[in-house]
C-alpha cells in the first residue's frame, strides 16, 4: 500500500469552499490518473485515510463511494477498495502527459463569423468600458427606480404560470400592444401588435434581420457615416456593407444605386440621421421606397432616439408610408429607460412574422419576461410618457445650454454645431482641424467626445466632434466646453 | 379648391388613440399621395378645415404645419398652404399604385439560415405551445415568487450607475462568482468565474457556440436520441449534426469515429444522457477527451439538469477531467428557478473567453441585467440551495409515485422504466408497439407524453414513452397512468 503522505500532490484545505469529501475525491482521482495509485491497489481503510487526514470518516466513505460509481474505484465485499484494474489499465500508464497539468494551445480556431467578431470587437472593448462616457447615452442618475422597482415587484409577486413558464418568442403581449399604440400614435407606423416583437436591444433586432434576412456575400447600403454597430450586424452574417455618402436630405438612394446596384437591402436612419441628425427628405423616402418595392429588397429603419426631439415636429417614420411592406423597423427602450434593460423591439411586414417568430424560438426562445411584464406595468401606469417628459425636458436644458457655450468659445472652430434630437450634438470643424487629434488631446483634459471621421467606412472621412450632452449635468458644461476650447485650438 | 367631403377616404374618428391632427395628417398625406389633391392645389384655410372636420382649428395648423414640415405642403406667406408642386409632380401622378392599398407579394426571402430556421420551427411551434405540457419541465406553482419579487425589488430600487448602465457582456460579476463557486462545490467543474458568460439561456448559449465555433459544412458528433434544441443551433449554424447511436454506456466516441472521423465538435450530455438518462462511463469520458486533445476539437457539455438526482451521486462533469480545455459548459437556471427566466451560463475554456466576450458585445451587448441582479440577490440570501431542496423533495416523490403506478400498470407493455434524474422518466416500448401513435391515443385521453422515436434524427429510432413528472401534482398521476395503460394496448 502506497505511503499515504506521497498521496496528495496537495493537502487538503479544511477553509476551502469545496466540502472535505469532494477535496479527497479529487486528489484520489489525480492520483489514480497521475499513475501514482497503480491499478489494483488496494486504498487505506476509510478509518485509516481518516484518521491520516484528520477529517472524519464519513468524509472518506462519501469520497470512495463517489470514486466506485465513477469507475475509478471497484469495491471487493468485505475486503475494501481497489484501483479499477478495467479502467486504469486501459487508460492511464501511457497517457499520464494527457491528464497532467493543462496544454496550453495558441490561439483556438474560430468559426469564420467567431474571427470576424473578435477582430471587430477588440477595437471597441475599451470604448464601452464606460457606459458614462458613452456619448450618446441617457442619464443614470435621473431614471425613477423606485417607481420601477415597484412595477417589478408587482409584476412578479404573483405572476400568471404563462408569464413566468411560456415566453412568446413575439413577446409579452401587453407590452407589443403597447408599443405598437405608442407607435401609431407618436411615430405614425402602420402596424398592429402583431407585427412587433420585443427583441433583447436593438443590437439583437439588427442581429436578427441580418442573419434571417441576408447571405453571405449579399451587399447591404449603408449610410455613410454611420452606426457601428449595424456594420457589426451585417459582418457576423458575412454581408457586404457599401457606404453611401449622407448629403443634407439623407441617404440618397439613387446614389447609392450608382455605387451598388444589386443591394438586397438597405439600413437607415431617415428620422435623425446618426451621428449626422439630417432627416431624409420626402423626395428620397419616396426613392427608397421605391426601389425597395421594385425588388425584393429590405429596408431597415432604424429610429434609435426619435423619443428626444427639441425642435420642431417628429417627423414620421418612414414605416407609415410604405405601402410595399418593404421596410423593417427597429426600436429601443435603452434610451427612454436604460440601457442595461436591453429591451427593444422589431416591426414586421406581416409577411417576416412566421419566420421571426420561428427563428426565435429555436435559438434563444424569447426575450427573458421580467423586464417585459415590468415594463408592460411602468406603461400602463403612465409612468412612461411622464419619464419621456421629464427627460425631454432636461436634456433640453442641457442641449441649449451646450449649444450656447460651443457658440460663444468655439465659434472660430465650427462650422455650425447643430442637434435637433438624440443626446448629442454634432460640430463640424473648420478646414484643417483633425478630429481625432483633438478628441484625444481632449480626453487629456477629462473631456470625452467622440470623432466624427471614426463612424466613417467609407474613404471620404468628414471632421467634426461628436459631443454628448444627455449625462453631463448642466453645471459642469461651460467647465467642458471652456476645456474643450483650450484643447481645439493646440496644433 | 377640391370639394372638402371628396377629400377624404375615411372620416375622422374622435374615438380612434391616435389625436386628431395625426389623423387629419394621414388623410391629406394620403390625398396627395394618391392624386386627390393636386400639385400646386390650395388646400382651405384652417378655418374653413376646422368648421368642416367640427375639430379644433389647433388639430388643422398642427396638421398643415407637420405636412409642410415633411415637404408635402408648402406655404406661403399670407397665402395659405399648397400642394408641393416640386414634391408631388416628381413623385405622385405617374405611382399611384405604389402609393396605394398594400402589395402582397407571396413568401418572402429569407437567407438560408432564416428558411432552415423557419422549416425547423414550424413544426416544434404546436409542442411549445403549453409550457405546463412540457414533458421535463419545472411545476409552476413551486416557485416561491413572493421572495423572487422582493429580491427584484431590493435589487433595483437603488442599482449602481454600472449595473444599469454598463452590462458586461460576460454577465453580472456575483452571479458569475456563484455560478463558478456552484460548480466547482456541486459539479466539480475546474473553472473560475472569469471563465463564465451568463447567457440568455441554454439555447442562446448553444446558438453562441456554434456561430462563433463553427463552420458551414463542419461535422458535429450528436447524441442519438437527442435534444432538438441543440440540433437546431447547429442548423443555424450551417454545420452538419452527425446522429451517433448511444448505448448504456453514453456516447462513444470510437463509434463515433467510425462514422465521421472528420468531426470538429461534439455535443454530449454525459452525466444524465437525454433523453435516456444513461450516464457515459469513464472510460468513454477518457475517450472522448482524448479525441478532442489530439486535434483542435471542442467538446460542448450539457448539463441541462444536474440539480435534480434522486438515486445515488450526481456524477462529477466531464468538464472537471478535463486537462487540455476543450470542453465548453453548457447550464441553465430555467430548470431550478423558471423558463421564463431566460437565464443560462458557458464555462468557457480561457482561450476562448475574448472571442465570446467581443461577440456577445457586438452582437446582444449583455443578458439583460435585471434578472441577473435578482437571481445573484436570491442565492446570496441562501435562497437557491433551499430552493434546490424542495424541489428535488417534491420532484422525487412525483418520481416515485409514477415509476410505482408505470410498474404496477403498464408491467407488460415496457421494459425498465427508469430515471434517476431530470423531470422525465423514460420507458422503453416492448417490441412491436408504436410509441408515437400510443402519444397520439395518449393525448386523446388527455395524457401528455412523448414518442422516444421522436427525438432520434438517426436511422435506429427506438420505441419508448418520455414522460415527465415535474409539473404533475402527485394525486394525479394513478389516474393519468391508469388513462396511459386503457390506450397503451389498444391497437
Amino acid at each position: 500500500m502506497t505511503e499515504l503522505s506521497t498521496l496528495f500532490e496537495a493537502s487538503l484545505d479544511p477553509d476551502s469552499t469545496a466540502p472535505l469529501y469532494r477535496q479527497l475525491h479529487g486528489a484520489l482521482r489525480d492520483a489514480i490518473l497521475g499513475g501514482r495509485l497503480t491499478p489494483g491497489e488496494r486504498l487505506p481503510s476509510s478509518r485509516a485515510m481518516s484518521k491520516h487526514l484528520g477529517c472524519s470518516r464519513n468524509s472518506v466513505t462519501e469520497a470512495y463511494d463517489l470514486l466506485t460509481a465513477e469507475g475509478y474505484l471497484e469495491g471487493r465485499v468485505g475486503a475494501g477498495s481497489f484501483v479499477s484494474r478495467a479502467f486504469a489499465e486501459g487508460w492511464v500508464r501511457d497517457r499520464p502527459g494527457m491528464l497532467h497539468g493543462h496544454s496550453d494551445a495558441g490561439p483556438p480556431r474560430l468559426s469564420r463569423v467567431g474571427e470576424v467578431l473578435l477582430e471587430m470587437g477588440a477595437g471597441s472593448l475599451e470604448e464601452s468600458d464606460d457606459p458614462r462616457q458613452d456619448p450618446i447615452g441617457p442619464d443614470p442618475s435621473a431614471f425613477p427606480f423606485d417607481i420601477w422597482a415597484r412595477a417589478l415587484a408587482r409584476a412578479w409577486r404573483r405572476p400568471s404560470p404563462d408569464q413566468a413558464f411560456r415566453g412568446d418568442p413575439m413577446g409579452h403581449r401587453p407590452l407589443r400592444e403597447a408599443v405598437a399604440d405608442y407607435l401609431r400614435k407618436v411615430r405614425a407606423l402602420d402596424c398592429g401588435a402583431d407585427q412587433v416583437m420585443i427583441t433583447s436591444g436593438a443590437q439583437h433586432a439588427l442581429d436578427l434581420i441580418a442573419r434571417l434576412l441576408l447571405n453571405p456575400g449579399d451587399s447591404v447600403w449603408m449610410e455613410d457615416p454611420s452606426y457601428r454597430g449595424a456594420r457589426a450586424a451585417l459582418a457576423a452574417a458575412g454581408a457586404h456593407a457599401i457606404p453611401v455618402p449622407v448629403d443634407g436630405d439623407g441617404f440618397d438612394a439613387a446614389r447609392a444605386a450608382d455605387i451598388a446596384p444589386d443591394a438586397r437591402a438597405a439600413m437607415v436612419t431617415p428620422s435623425h440621421q446618426f451621428p449626422l441628425g439630417v432627416t431624409m427628405s420626402l423626395a428620397r423616402r419616396m426613392k427608397l421606397l421605391e426601389w425597395a418595392a421594385a425588388g425584393e429588397r429590405w429596408i431597415v429603419e432604424d429610429d434609435y432616439d426619435s423619443e428626444f426631439r427639441y425642435t420642431g415636429r417628429p417627423i414620421p417614420a418612414l414605416q407609415g408610408l410604405d405601402r410595399a411592406r418593404r421596410v423593417i423597423y427597429v426600436g429601443t427602450f435603452s434610451k427612454a429607460m436604460f440601457p442595461g434593460l436591453r429591451l427593444g423591439y422589431l416591426v414586421l411586414p406581416p409577411a417576416l412574422v412566421e419566420a421571426f417568430r420561428a427563428a426565435r424560438m429555436l435559438l434563444d426562445g424569447h426575450t427573458a419576461m421580467i423586464g417585459q411584464l415590468a415594463l408592460a406595468e411602468f406603461i400602463a401606469d403612465g409612468h412612461f410618457p411622464a419619464h419621456l417628459r421629464r427627460m425631454r425636458a432636461l436634456y433640453g436644458r442641457r442641449r441649449d445650454i451646450m449649444l450656447h457655450h460651443l457658440n460663444e468659445r468655439l465659434a472660430p472652430f465650427l462650422a455650425g454645431p447643430s442637434g435637433e434630437a438624440g443626446m448629442h450634438l454634432l460640430a463640424h470643424l473648420r478646414e484643417g482641424l483633425d478630429d481625432s487629434a483633438i478628441v484625444r488631446r481632449a480626453a487629456g483634459v477629462g473631456v470625452n467626445c467622440q470623432a466624427l471621421s471614426a463612424y466613417h467606412a467609407g474613404p471620404d472621412r468628414r471632421q467634426g466632434l461628436v459631443l454628448g450632452f444627455g449625462a453631463v449635468r448642466e453645471d459642469a458644461i461651460p467647465g467642458i466646453i471652456a476645456r474643450l476650447a483650450d484643447v481645439v485650438g493646440q496644433r
